[in-house]
């Protein structure tokens, strides 16, 4: 068998039985391999954006890598943004990125670029495979390493001669390594903070965010008095009734410094030292209070279930302590369509199970509230700040768990760096019932305007902040994709449209003007 | 001033007076600055690949860089692919990518990544600027790489507290070095390879394909015998009626061996020695036959003019001797709707002054042909083989040059990646007609799925390389984003639309199954 069928069953033996795609002619050897070996579902997008985004949202339900298949150095860049938030989201992804064989990288053919260059920023793990006999090794250790805590992006460079070479055979996965038991100084550290008697914050991120240790977590905190939160964004939430309710850190700068300001220690668990998402003149980067004591519990990649557990023990914290969320929903709104109405019909009829994908930015403050009481649910957010996630996002969650409904809350200007997901949506029939949040404008830039001192902008500068002028039709750019969409003109209709959609399968996009 | 405002005086008083922007947070003191100084035409784009691939077409029509403005690491990611195409066309480029704060670099915010490294692979220069007072030299500097023949991608990085600091004012650019003359060894090498009496062919790129020193290229190989033929895709090449007309080396590999297959001697003027596009097994990845003697009369980056002019000189060849294009146009077709039936109604009603710009990738084999003899008209192709080029591409030319018309030639597949690029056309109201080939599938991946040697692929393979089901309807992307637009069913169709979209200003888009 040829290296790209050896690397292919080496996937497939290692678990990675799912490929985003987006391939050029230098990956058509693998390509050709997958309907040899079988057991992989290959998903194709039209950018690789997408393809990037949807391994991430895969990845965060799947709880394991899947592949993505790429186009020498320009497609990789194409990826990179996404890959961005994948890497701030922790989440394992294998990038397999085809490129000129070995021979001819030294003669600067139109496509050549410096392929590794490209994928070192957003890579934790990148080799180029030598030769056909090492390509089912290379990629079994990119498995590793994106299996490795906490989740990696490993980027595998296959020259077309390392694909169409003989190779021998496929190669076995290393178990990567097990995450690490923080030490007992980790816990005592964490201890006396807690019992300190000084008004403390636990801050929860990562795993530390899944339903079981999260209730380990409440729990700790009503034993000691102390008080929860989560970072502003976080790559999976379960929540919903039943769960714990966490709120999160603000995203403005100044609501973040007073909601913290009272803290004397800060006990990090799978969460980093909040920082501000922009510096700004005159505003500190750490968002908590000078003099706040900082203790590390855990770090995203240890062992944060276990580490919670031996907390619990050590400050006496039962289970039946941790506060679970009750189960409520709000009534159906009336009036005019908001942001806040649009959260509450969400809310309102959000069915079990449901994952919400939330890149609605400016429109989606007060969702996270109203939802809390839904059925459990995850609640997948921008980890790294590149915007365009959302309706890859929402492709790779769905991929993941094709037997439930996805619901994204997707602003415009954000949606369209993507745009092109809602074809794969179509084409896979995805259960992805996607909400534009249609305001028509970089509403985040018209605040940081402000934020920067510019009082008084000119013309050309607010130019720049406004995506209208034409207006977006959301309902023809997804029909354009095979997406069946309508525009809400008001609430009954946002009503009818999303108790419809959520309850047939396949995609559907509701245009919101906000 | 701050530092923002002295390097927007920079650029404006340095020629700059163009910048195609996709900003975010850290770029608001940038955006601020345009309104205060003036001179700067500002476009929005809706994600940073329409921005890199504008301000190549603007490049390749201007002689001069734009801007571009981007958001950190990420926001550049997304304009590598056109960066990395801009880059083989030698085009000059400045971007601008907005960073976090010097300060706030160290804390990992969620958008922070490693800058420059995004920047490297696709930039011959980049700088981070350390403080205001430096940002208006290096935002000189900038301008200055970026003219450095042949043409360069500067990158200047500019973190946002160098924009918000007090500057010392803008700083004066540098006028970059001439073009270098070549060497007298070089002008005899060529004229001795010219008068080997062996089969010679003469390979013109980059600027040679100018209208004037093409010109001066016709008439020596008419004077000495020698052959001339361009590169497989080229920046820009002035063509039609009264210029000279000049064939291209064939992508397909087997085909370009056997076009170059007579040569003893290739003399290279401003192009490079042929390469494969991409390497198969047991083909050779230089496209000149073995033992044929290469001899460079000029690179890319010299004074190709002089070099011609010198040669003509040389070789005794008299300016009457050039071959100049006879006018004429092929007769409006009748019948079915075919890649060449298109070419002929493209050719048939072209205007005078008309910017093609060809992403037609297997569509548009013979347009190029049948417009030969069109009135005067620029040509610009895809020089890197990074799809996604072709309505940025248009979107560049046509702010370049307000007063011609620019008819872009798309196929599907390669215009979803940057489909975006339609909303600037209306936001513009740009002068481009776009007419999009749709065959609904990745054309090529079929015939190179192929030439690797897969010949009876089956159902997950071809699910790849075909992006029907569902059928993109081009003619809702467009006007989802404010292009009116529409499907010619037929050939009486397309001509109606073409020549009416041709005679009236602002864009238009053709949807042309084929």
């Amino acid at each position: 068998m040829n290296g790209a069928e050896s690397l292919v069953r080496t996937l497939v033996a290692g678990g990675v039985d799912t490929c985003f795609a987006n391939p050029g002619t230098s990956e058509m050897h693998f390509v050709a391999a997958l309907d040899r070996v079988g057991g992989m579902r290959c998903v194709l997008s039209l950018f690789e954006g997408v393809v990037s985004g949807a391994a991430d949202g895969y990845g965060r339900m799947a709880d394991k890598p899947a592949a993505t298949l790429l186009h020498l150095g320009p497609g990789l860049g194409n990826a990179l943004a996404n890959l961005h938030n994948a890497r701030k989201a922790n989440t394992p992804i294998v990038n397999i990125v085809g490129e000129h064989a070995t021979h001819h990288r030294q003669y600067d053919a139109p496509l050549t670029a410096d392929v590794e260059g490209v994928a070192r920023p957003m890579s934790a793990w990148v080799k180029t495979s030598m030769d056909a006999r090492s390509v089912a090794r290379d990629g079994a250790a990119a498995v590793t390493a994106a299996m490795t805590s906490p989740g990696q992006v490993a980027t595998l460079i296959l020259p077309a001669d390392t694909a169409w070479n003989l190779s021998d055979g496929p190669a076995p996965v290393a178990r990567p390594p097990e995450r690490a038991k923080v030490p007992e100084a980790a816990i005592a550290e964490a201890v006396a903070a807690l019992r300190s008697g000084e008004p403390t914050l636990v801050i929860v991120g990562g795993l530390a965010l899944r339903e079981r240790p999260l209730k380990t977590a409440s729990a700790i905190v009503e034993a000691t008095g102390a008080h929860m939160i989560a970072p502003t964004s976080n790559a999976r939430v379960e929540r919903g009734a039943g769960r714990v309710t966490v709120n999160r850190i603000f995203y403005p700068i100044r609501q973040a410094l007073e909601q913290v300001s009272q803290y004397r220690h800060v006990v990090l668990i799978g969460a980093r030292n909040p920082v501000a998402f922009f510096a700004y003149p005159d505003m500190p980067s750490l968002v908590m209070p000078e003099g706040c004591a900082v203790h590390v519990l855990a770090e995203p990649q240890d062992d944060i279930a276990d580490a919670l557990d031996r907390l619990a023990d050590a400050v006496g914290a039962r289970p039946e302590q941790a506060v679970l969320q009750k189960a409520g929903r709000p009534d159906l709104p009336r009036g005019a369509i908001t942001p806040d109405t649009v959260g509450s019909v969400v809310a309102a009829l959000l069915p079990e199970n449901a994952i919400i994908v939330d890149e609605a930015i400016n429109s989606s403050g007060t969702t996270y509230a109203q939802t809390a009481g839904c059925p459990p649910h995850d609640w997948l957010a921008l980890t790294g700040g590149s915007i365009g996630i959302g309706l890859p996002l929402a492709t790779g969650a769905a991929v993941a768990c094709p037997d439930r409904r996805v619901v994204a809350l997707q602003a415009d200007g954000s949606g369209m760096y993507t745009v092109q997901a809602l074809w794969t949506h179509a084409r896979e029939n995805l259960d992805i019932t996607t909400i534009v949040f249609a305001n028509r404008a970089y509403q985040s830039l018209e605040i940081e305007l402000r934020n920067v001192g510019a009082l008084n902008p000119g013309r050309i500068a607010l130019d720049m902040l406004d995506i209208g002028r034409p207006d977006l039709d959301w309902v023809k750019l997804a029909e354009g994709m095979g997406v069946p969409a309508a525009r809400a003109e008001n609430l009954e209709d946002l009503i009818d449209l999303f108790r419809s959609s959520v309850g047939r399968p396949g995609p559907f996009l509701i245009e919101v003007p906000i």
